[in-house]
């Protein structure tokens, strides 16, 4: 179903303060920084091997980033696996009995298809597959 | 400094119920399981594209791992960049004011060698780094 880790998604209070480290201290390259409208957030890509860190600063107090924020902190947000077939895999999933936030995509950054399963199903760690 | 991600490690209660998840339902071959005295735990080893899914199930009360499955739940707990010169680096991130847990590496799985940083200058972030 998964083949590689497509990025990992780190929830931010601060966008620029946090581009300084990624690029200053761990020596990233910004790719580039988008806005990201229906999950209200701000992201920071920086490109490494064949995966990305995703800053993530929430745009609204209502941003799932924003909740995520209040309630744990700054710190990783999700792991977000590449698959194939999104909505065959979904499908997969549903019948194996895991939980879905998402049971059809959304649309991601860079204008990828995203869902994700529920914590719940996935022992405390949120998942995001997503399909360029 | 660094170049890929070598690993996610994702701290769990039990290790059998979640190697079903990683397995069966992701779909990720289970390269091993190992125990490493230094960091007292289990680790289940996944590999995935270039990197890693590391699940660290405590072997004792005492474990860094029970400490956060108590203060926080299950779920991701770090994740490790790979460097060349783990020393090196060390040095360099000190004089760039970050606050470092192993000043001098440690042993972890597979005889890799380790550090941590802390996340009070990571952001929130637990970000280990691994020389192999």
């Amino acid at each position: 179903m998964v083949s590689k880790i497509d990025h990992i998604g780190i929830a931010v209070k601060n966008l620029d303060e946090q581009i300084h480290f990624y690029s200053d201290v761990l020596g990233l390259p910004l790719e580039k920084i988008e806005t990201v409208p229906d999950q209200k957030v701000r992201v920071a890509i920086f490109p490494i091997g064949e995966t990305r860190i995703e800053l993530l600063e929430p745009t609204s107090n209502d941003s799932p980033i924003a909740k995520f924020l209040e309630k744990r902190g700054q710190g990783i947000h999700h792991i977000a696996y590449f698959v194939r077939d999104l909505e065959g895999n979904l499908e997969i999933l549903e019948k194996k009995g895991i939980e879905l936030i998402d049971k059809q995509p959304r649309i991601g950054a860079e204008g990828s298809k995203i869902a994700f399963l529920h914590p719940k199903s996935t022992y405390g760690v949120l998942i995001e597959l997503c399909e360029h």
